[in-house]
């Protein structure tokens, strides 16, 4: 089970108990449905997506039988939760280690012509297939990517060949991605209606990218459901410590981990959080780094800079890696006495040598442990995070699922480039 | 030459005419030496290290001729500027495309175990060299790192052959791993005296790794020398613009570049700009984002959230990639009348329809504008954010130049792991 160690923050936050007791019936009226808030169908994802796990898992060993490239084309919720999975469990690396499953790329996720286009020499003369990942099918990132992949499937494989090969991953029934899907066949999955992006990484939309990279899709789902059923308290304690912090004239967090493998993880958190909150000229600024290698650049302002900030420390128990440092005499670079000792001892005291060194900066630090890097438990901290946020967001006084101010940017784009929306 | 273009955010500023004094004068003071601050010399980096060029091209050749890796050991200015380079103008993903260089890994920049057994699988059976990039030779994660490789290369090249494969990058007479290197005969390079780390990137820090990944370093210094006659003026303005939106409660700024190439730009931005100023209770928040992908996961907050973001956009007028949308009658995705137009073109729009949206929202833009993407740009803009930083953070009220607050950790570290610092 994760564990939230408050205690680095406690003392900045102010009478906590009332905070912590608001928390929790929010809380109780967000699981009870009477929160007045549409959109919490990832609250049952653990339990109703165990049902799906079969057909992903058939859909995912055959991309793995008959292609060496999987290409995901999605954006935001649609690709964020994916890559964070992958590089989370497996790693940033997965790529261009060796391994017995296929590449992974995303696009669709910018209009970086470039990145297309090297996204094609990367693949070169592999065999493909696409996931296309989109409620709507029209979000203009994905739907051009999809066009380019679609037109490189049929020249490679007919049309025939290109349609087995298209999994398709969107609406239920509404939308034109999915009149086009049964049209032609392709094989697919449904985003549930009531689950936004930022919530669906337990769905489809971030099963199948997982399954096909290896990862034990039904361990995360046991992880989430092991949130839903003794991680509650954690959650609303996290919660509530975020917003007696805000209330306090917190206006940042950062959340920081100590390994590459969660710089994605943070990408996909800052969404989460972000978009769940920041509305209504209201919400706390989500950013977020990666230790020790930050502590050379953002350290300093984190230790000195305005006091605004506060840090939430996610890691495990079991350490990734088991290398040593070597000893060698003809070096006098102080680190004599640490031959023999593991990196992940290093980092451990990293942490530990920073956390005291914040706190006694002013800074805030909440530290999230996880017993490992598993499948399991990044199913634990995506649950953990949704419902943290979803009572963060409702003690912030917004809607924690709708996105309103998304569609600003899209409306000028789309008048510029002469599209309906 | 780079453009500022203030328009977007003048009208948050207030009075701009007497800041935008004031950092005249700043500057004018920089430029003298007459601004009471040492730490300087990066100054004058266009002009000297034209000199370096030849001994950097030479030492490049060699290990581009015997090594299909370079491992480069730095961490913070040791790491993030070489990294920002090869992103910029070659590209994110320079190791995995075919080319006729070495592959760079950066390592000894965290203290992953994990990362490092995975570099070291990645290298496989190939010949690398190292460049071990550091000021003392004593910090924690590049000697750790050093230890590791150092010994790979001995027992691969035997010790002769393992010294004639480490470049070094250090402090030009003070510290034991210049010494180290006397005594071994590695290559080496000097960090000059009056040039810190952050401000580094065009020494041999940035230069070498640079020019082993196929960059023009000449052409690099070039534009940085550009921007010391012909563009004071425009660092200046966006200078005096950022301290009059700071002045006017605007906490935090978010680079944004629509690439993904700029992404690792924007992590050596953050640590230019918020070490330089986040001192003293003050300065700042650096945050980066890449457009279009963060618009769907911090377009929410950018839009909606607190207002005191602001955002300074980075592009350039020629594009990256050519690639265009597909004509495909089949899909009703609405982007028909996009068929045959240039995905830069679509990026373009977007940018400019974001801009207008977050303007319309609240949020001050900046725009800095580059002629391209190529090495003479990368090294107009670093010398400009170098210059603009400089003044800014004078402004501020702090020692642009030192960092006192990222000993603080340290100290904490090295008395867990028993070591003297």
């Amino acid at each position: 089970m994760i564990k939230a160690d408050l205690t680095g923050a406690l003392s900045f936050a102010g009478d906590f108990a009332p905070v912590l007791d608001e928390a929790k019936q929010t809380l109780a009226r967000l699981l009870a449905g009477s929160a007045g808030v549409d959109g919490t169908g990832w609250l049952k994802l653990p339990e109703q997506m165990s049902a799906v796990v079969p057909a992903v898992m058939s859909a995912a060993q055959r991309i793995c039988a008959d292609s060496q490239v999987l290409v995901v084309i999605g954006i935001g919720g649609s690709y964020l939760g994916a890559r964070a999975a992958i590089d989370f469990i497996q790693s940033v690396h997965y790529n261009a280690l060796k391994k017995n499953t296929p590449d992974v790329y995303f696009v669709g996720n910018n209009l970086s012509g470039e990145h297309l286009e090297q996204v094609i020499a990367l693949i070169g003369n592999r065999d493909f297939s696409v996931n296309y990942i989109s409620k709507s099918g029209s979000t203009l990132e994905p739907a051009s990517a999809f066009r380019v992949f679609k037109k490189r499937l049929t020249d490679k494989y007919g049309s025939k060949g290109a349609a087995s090969r298209i999994y398709v991953t969107t609406d239920a029934e509404k939308g034109k991605l999915r009149a086009l899907t049964d049209r032609e066949g392709y094989t697919s999955f449904v985003i549930p209606d009531d689950v936004g992006g930022r919530y669906s990484v337990l769905t489809p939309v971030g099963l199948l990218p997982a399954a096909v990279a290896d990862i034990d899709i039904a361990a995360m789902l046991d992880g989430a459901r092991d949130i839903m059923e003794n991680g509650q308290d954690e959650a609303a304690r996290y919660a509530a410590l975020r917003q007696a912090l805000y209330r306090a004239g917190r206006k940042i967090e950062l959340l920081v981990g100590f390994e590459p493998s969660l710089v994605s993880t943070g990408e996909w958190w800052k969404q989460l959080f972000g978009e769940s909150e920041g509305k209504n000229g209201l919400g706390i600024f989500p950013a977020s780094a990666q230790f020790t290698t930050d502590l050379h650049s953002l350290g300093q302002y984190i230790q000195d800079g305005e006091r605004t900030l506060f840090e939430t420390f996610v890691s495990a128990e079991v350490p990734r890696g088991t290398i040593t440092v070597i000893a060698d005499e003809a070096l006098e670079d102080g680190l004599a006495p640490l031959a023999g000792e593991s990196f992940s001892k290093l980092n451990d005291a990293a942490r530990q040598g920073t956390k005291q060194a914040h706190i006694d900066g002013g800074v805030p630090v909440i530290e999230l442990r996880l017993p490992s890097y598993t499948a399991y438990d990044f199913g634990m901290l995506v649950q953990f995070f949704e419902l943290s946020c979803g009572v963060s967001a409702l003690m912030t006084g917004v809607n924690p699922f709708d996105q309103p101010g998304v569609e600003a940017y899209k409306k000028n784009l789309y008048a510029i480039l002469g599209l309906q929306k």
